[in-house]
């Protein structure tokens, strides 16, 4: 329904609810009674806005604009009233509608025959003009598209158990929702409500992260994260809580079910973690920072391809992490997540292969590059500029001087934009607007010193730094060249060999970068290493009861230290968006989906399925889902959709629509 | 009390404030039933904002922190709730306090012996650091910034009579507030209240500006701007009103008595009329518009300075005028009004000696005559980018080519950059952020192409535009010419002959630019022509029973056409700012007084009063005030500080503090 183009809907300038909803999302993080929001520059929407299109009637319609802000309705350059039902003349209209909004976002929604607020609708700031933005979370004129509407679910503790003097709750199940004091026996007057991702920071009610002090019979409080709550000094069934898990409804989903059952609880617990982190925008975690990350948000782009294929959730977290046109400081205040930013643009389109919102992002994309070229220095290699933190990762790694990773970053970076701009000029015939000769000059530069500079051909890797002399080696740039495809076939060997499968280079710690390690074993055929380490990285961490997936797990940490990070007892983030990792290396490369041409208009499926006995799974596409079962003799392949193509044994099948395919060891079969 | 550094205030991010609230007020346009805000690019103040300072104590101290929006406290890197008494331990001691605000201004306030929010903090956007901005007006913890606290006085009508089937109320002065109804005889359920500046207005049910329907018992109206009052279908008596008018207090204040009863009352009436438009910023008028405009605020500053002289309003009104650092286009879309913001700096800094408030200015100052420079051709000549309103003023004027008034404004511009760059650079010895050459260059090269292709030799004075090969002349460039003394005692003559006094030359139809015909025609020594003027115009208004002076007199105009204007038949705002200028025109040219150095460190003050038989006044001056008496036979000038000049028939005398200098026609009397 939404998907139609005369359907009615809120209409604001694009961005404007990303940007501002991405602001209210970066203000939500609470620790220990106090409010912490994001410590870089936040952009806000716009305050004014103003709508129009031309209309060619053949007779009189009548129309009713409702907005939210202040504001006033043109028709042929007369002012009218906004919230009352207009006459619009008979023959060409031009219909303008100005919203300003001191406080929220500016937006607005017509009711009529003819005049509606459906596609068409162009919105300016007074500076740009663009198709106006839209949401299908907002067709109903009822839903102020400044609040977010989430659905509700009444969620009940599994076990309610007297200890430290007090009651503790467990959900069984991180809950992400506000809970209300229901009833509460005399003579207490009020308690305090406790919260713990883990049972040990609930009971610690010194320095557990949420703690709800003087609460009284029918209070409500904030929105909070927590599978357990610890009340002090009352005993069961004096207290009655009621606790609503609040989220929002995503696309399709894929289905997983194997022979292993730990896979299966693996994958499983990867939804469910992933769910949670899926919030209007992509977030890194539920109880910590719950803000927007671009490196986070680029892994939970792959994980979402696989998972949900929401492509509304991608460009909705796209739009808040750039913000308005201007660029003051990089993305999170980090260069790499800016570069990453650019590079996540072209595996959206890639999976979706959506034009419309290239076209008014890409606009962005270039300003952002332009940013970079800017602190670029002679030989082409990005520097970062005072104030700007160069991460890639928390490693140890040689940082005296330009940085082979972020290198590799900008080189693919700079490939995205030269993608990204052809199809733009393609599609819309307007070369000049989307010029990439630049970009391909930059990239040619870029890529021959990036060999010439950081390329140790001795010790067959790239080395983190030329500048000191130190040679040092790390495993990120050398994963990087390997993902992007800078690495021919030979290099490529080495890599894997003198870096990701050699001990004596220290170890990837962190599970943000243990994502990109993983994907390229998986891309240099080390999926059995993969299948292993899937088992016990994250089977280890369901061993410890783990209802969703952890920001960080290391198997050496079996006491309370397990929850610790950043030096703070409860640091660690118990359900973080990256755990949800193993859905796309499962979809990835276990089943082997991926796009070959933008949208899926043709994809692959080049399964690698020797580590399972049996497996029943389905992946969605773009505008499609594809089916796989593989059973003790046959892998039976379907797709609803044309385009595809099953590569195995190194031999290609086509696979038609609705027409399964089956595999036998010695023969394909088209059922 | 407030002008203490030690005393507490609330603090923001400098130009916050005056930003957030420049929106505000640009947003509460209302005319016929609907909002209008503002239809240009309105910035809103930051959403996030870091304070920062050091302290070095000798014992521990207590201090507690209240915010407007959300955030924290960090002592030495330790994070801390912002509401609560907190102890700093002795030392040296980093403090920083965060503050976001989704919804309004992001601002704190510190309680505390030693460590309080007086001066000393500086606020960060996370981008630049500066010294955090204040405001007198807001030096109460429990005045909350992002609100406005107007005095309020109850305003009675002066009569209230029943005609056209219902009650007028003239209320014999302009109001701006709210009005309440306090009772209402039964049957009657709810009434209508019209609004007008004029009674023809407020008896225009259908037409006035302002109408509340329905309005019931104990109903507040929202604030908006009358004289009268007319409601429909009632008797006198049956409906009580209660009317507060709202206004901010202003700093020191002229005063005016002369011999002609008809002058003192135009002074008297230009009084009321500036002080109603002085609200928070200057605005335009009260009815209308209720928008800072750039061109009427440059006028406003000049009449502020002979009124209240009060500074912080002048503050607000630029720093709401600029935005934030980014241009995007020009002031109220018009080039010449982001022109005359950098001109009407230079003049508050001539009228303040204001360094502190120069140096946070200026970096805006700088990016707006770049984004200006931008705008130049190979003579230096500016011209409209597309959108950009070249305005000037409404009259006819060749436009077909760069704009020689256009040259003037830009030309005194270069004069005002450099002036305060030279002025930053030697107080703070930072030449290198304040550099001026380049101005200094373009200064030269446009004064030089100024006069080779815009000045007419034959004509005696500057043509429109060369380009069209019209010659045609209007009054305005000639007039900034002589206001920026571009033009040489020779020129000066000439324009005043050829242009000025020459009745062929289309006349001045605005009050806008009729402000700057007098200043010039003043400037030129015509004060007894002014003089005639003023008694004329402004007393032609006067005799239509004007209580405030008008956006726009023609005393051929009668009847109700009088109050029509921009096609709209109470179009007209009836208190308008530039009303007020015989304030200026008396103060400047025939009181004569003027600073020669910042700050009126040396000052001027050079007598016109042939036409005054006796005069008594007093003019605020920086830190001071002066009088002047004439009588019969001698006029009297003291002032209450040192710096004072008179000059009076080629002679000057200095005036000492305290010390009455008394001039007779032949003597000059030290009394």
């Amino acid at each position: 329904m939404t998907n139609e183009k005369s359907q009615n809907r809120w209409l604001w300038y694009p961005g404007d609810f990303e940007i501002r909803h991405g602001l209210l999302q970066n203000f939500q993080r609470e620790e220990r009674g106090f409010d912490w929001p994001a410590y870089w520059y936040m952009d806000d929407c716009h305050r004014n806005v103003k709508f129009k299109r031309y209309y060619f009637l053949d007779h009189p319609s009548m129309f009713k604009v409702t907005i939210q802000g202040v504001g006033y309705v043109e028709i042929n350059g007369e002012k009218h009233p906004s919230g009352k039902w207009l006459t619009c003349p008979a023959g060409k209209v031009k219909i303008r509608i100005f919203v300003g909004h001191t406080s929220g976002l500016p937006a607005m929604f017509i009711e009529g025959d003819e005049i509606k607020s459906d596609i068409g609708w162009t919105a300016s700031n007074f500076i740009e003009e663009y198709p106006a933005g839209w949401s299908p979370l907002y067709v109903d004129i009822a839903k102020d598209p400044n609040q977010i509407y989430y659905q509700k679910e009444c969620v009940h503790p599994v076990t309610e158990r007297e200890v430290n003097g007090g009651v503790l709750f467990d959900f069984g199940r991180a809950v992400n929702g506000c809970v209300e004091l229901m009833s509460l026996d005399d003579p207490i007057e009020s308690i305090t409500l406790c919260y713990g991702e883990s049972d040990v920071e609930a009971m610690d009610i010194e320095y557990c992260y949420y703690k709800q002090i003087g609460m009284t019979r029918k209070m409500k409080a904030r929105k909070r994260a927590f599978r357990y709550l610890f009340i002090p000094e009352v005993s069961t069934g004096m207290v009655q809580l009621q606790v609503f898990h609040e989220f929002l409804s995503l696309s399709k989903q894929a289905t997983f079910s194997s022979d292993s059952s730990l896979l299966d609880q693996i994958w499983s617990v990867s939804e469910e973690t992933f769910k949670l982190c899926s919030d209007l925008f992509f977030i890194d975690g539920i109880k910590r920072d719950r803000w927007i990350w671009s490196g986070d948000a680029y892994q939970s782009f792959m994980i979402n391809q696989y998972l949900f294929f929401d492509e509304e959730i991608n460009k909705r977290t796209i739009f808040a992490l750039r913000g308005q046109n201007e660029i003051k400081q990089h993305m999170n205040t980090i260069v790499d997540y800016s570069i990453l930013w650019l590079i996540g643009i072209e595996n959206h389109y890639m999976m979706t292969k959506d034009r419309e919102f290239l076209r008014i992002v890409y606009p962005k994309m270039q300003s952002l590059m332009r940013y970079l070229m800017e602190q670029t220095n002679e030989l082409g290699f990005i520097y970062g500029r005072e104030k700007d933190w160069i991460f890639i990762d928390w490693s140890e790694m040689d940082k005296e001087g330009t940085l082979a990773a972020e290198q590799v970053l900008l080189l693919k970076a700079y490939h995205s934009m030269i993608t990204c701009g052809d199809i733009l000029a393609e599609t819309y015939g307007e070369a000049e607007i989307y010029p990439t000769d630049l970009y391909q000059e930059k990239y040619q530069v870029l890529k021959q010193n990036l060999f010439d500079y950081f390329w140790d051909e001795e010790l067959g890797a790239f080395i983190d730094c030329y500048e000191s002399g130190k040679r040092n080696v790390t495993r990120h740039a050398n994963i990087f060249a390997v993902l992007f495809d800078f690495a021919n076939k030979e290099q490529q060997q080495s890599i894997l060999k003198n870096v990701l499968l050699n001990d004596t280079i220290t170890q990837i710690t962190t599970p943000y970068f243990k994502f990109y390690e993983q994907d390229a074993l998986c891309k240099l055929g080390q999926t059995e290493i993969v299948y292993q380490t899937i088992l016990d990285y994250w089977g280890g961490m369901l061993s410890h009861d783990a209802v969703t997936f952890w920001e960080e797990y290391d198997p050496t940490q079996t006491g309370n230290e397990k929850y610790s990070m950043y030096g703070d007892p409860y640091g660690k983030s118990l359900c973080h968006a990256w755990g949800a990792s193993p859905i796309y290396l499962l979809g990835r490369y276990f089943i082997g989906l991926y796009p070959t041409k933008p949208g899926y208009e043709e994809f692959m499926i080049q399964p690698n399925l020797d580590s399972f006995e049996t497996l029943n799974c389905t992946l969605p596409i773009k505008d499609g889902m594809i089916s796989l079962e593989k059973t003790e003799d046959k892998i039976v392949i379907t797709s609803d959709r044309t385009g595809g193509t099953v590569k195995m044994n190194g031999k290609s099948y086509p696979l038609l629509a609705k027409q399964p395919l089956v595999l036998t060891s010695h023969s394909i079969i088209n059922a």
